[in-house]
């Protein structure tokens, strides 16, 4: 059987994720797509190392079951902390976002100075800097994790004027206003949401790296060049599965995709995988 | 062999129960105590019900286990969302924060206005508001989903003048003084470490009800009569279980029970429960 037609496999911690599905669905509209979210244990991002990679064992595992061509790791905590001591016990084509996004960023970069947001776990696993040490060996790298983020995201805290998130971002980024970055990764698939809130206070000289798209448009790359991606001319199926209820999601996933869809979604257990 | 010097058993998504432990502390110095924290799928309050009724399930089975003689559910939203479904199923004394929290407010309002402020999962179930009725049914009562406090308080943002909590806590609570309520059940065990951040913006005729300290009241007249306290003259030993890493776990620790402490902690599989 050619491998071409089986459905690309997403996962994430929750629904930020989305984010880069969103991206994913525009480069390639004729992919079908698995779409994996722990909603029933998101988020990963504060959690220690150990728990974070048994659990994105199990996501890849159940993903695994589904005849997948390739995995896409739309989370940026799986990404930084799992993958480096777990993608090569599994034999299926694995895309990461620290890599690609690490990629845009130095190239983007005009002054050398980088600033990076993300988890909590992501930071202390210093992915992304090492990663972009090795690009770009003089560049100056900040990072800071932003614990916040996700929950103000998750409870639709994201428009420009909110006093909240307009405060807890101010708080976050003054570190790198006052380092003159001029490159900022967004290192969590839930942040691309706060493009508004983050361009406005960073100024619009500075570049915000969306890891979930550039996760994205490497695979896109990479699967064409590879011969794997589907012939079909119809509109790719995507079907959705999370390990919580299945109540709400079209509302919450709509957040992160960023339209109304109509939504096809499944509860999984995820403890048996 | 005699129960009494049996621990008692205490648990919660996560480390919020601890402000019942201190409570249970101060009232019962002399009681060993064995704490399960969830941390690894903290926070439960914005997952669906039954999610919510296997994890607790996992918690209970976890704490059989290891020969306490009475269960204290320090997590409101165990308490409202699982325990009226399965506390039968098990062979031992479980006390909840919901009843006595409701017949504390019961008893402290003057002008029958009583307001709940808990998890989107807590208000949901209705099981305060059910309660209560059932305690006064002349009551007006008001409840509000709060699901940013949980998040906030993880992240220490529970000091007076803080402006990303003020802001949180009076968007929250504005309906309840619109209404005039002169009580308020704080139904999370995170809650109480925002006493004095609501309690401002209450006001000084309000009177706030602490969830996990009514637990713990509740319990010691309750195993006092039935003649089941520790006659151990020492003080009690208190044991932690986590589900997540133990690294900084006596840094979190000292802000739910608000004092700095010595800690055994280890950390366990509750998936195999």
């Amino acid at each position: 059987m050619n491998i071409k037609s089986n459905p690309i496999g997403v996962f994430d911690s929750g629904l930020g994720g989305l984010t880069s599905v969103s991206r994913l669905t525009e480069l390639l509209p004729n992919e079908d797509i698995l779409y994996l979210g722990d909603t029933g244990r998101v988020p990963y991002g504060g959690r220690g190392r150990e728990t974070i990679i048994k659990y994105a064992r199990q996501d890849i595992e159940f993903l695994l079951k589904r005849d997948i061509k390739a995995i896409l790791v739309a989370c940026g905590t799986v990404s930084a902390v799992a993958l480096p001591e777990i993608a090569d016990d599994y034999n299926v084509r694995i895309y990461d976002v620290v890599n690609p996004t690490s990629q845009k960023a130095a190239a983007a970069t005009r002054n050398g100075r980088i600033g990076i947001i993300a988890t909590e776990a992501s930071v202390r696993s210093r992915a992304y800097e090492n990663c972009l040490l090795r690009l770009k060996p003089d560049a100056q790298i900040m990072s800071r994790a932003c614990p916040l983020l996700v929950p103000l995201v998750e409870n639709s805290r994201v428009e420009p004027g909110d006093l909240v998130i307009e405060t807890v971002v101010a708080e976050y980024l003054d570190v790198f206003r006052q380092a003159g970055v001029d490159t900022l990764i967004l290192g969590c698939t839930h942040y691309p949401l706060l493009e508004q809130v983050i361009g406005a206070y960073m100024g619009p000289e500075v570049v915000l790296i969306n890891s979930g798209a550039a996760a994205a448009e490497q695979l896109t790359a990479e699967m064409r060049t590879a011969g794997l991606l589907n012939d079909q001319q119809e509109p790719g199926l995507h079907r959705y599965y999370v390990s919580d209820s299945t109540e709400n999601f079209a509302e919450q996933a709509s957040i992160f995709l960023r339209e109304n869809a109509c939504f096809e979604v499944r509860k999984v257990d995820l403890d048996s995988f």
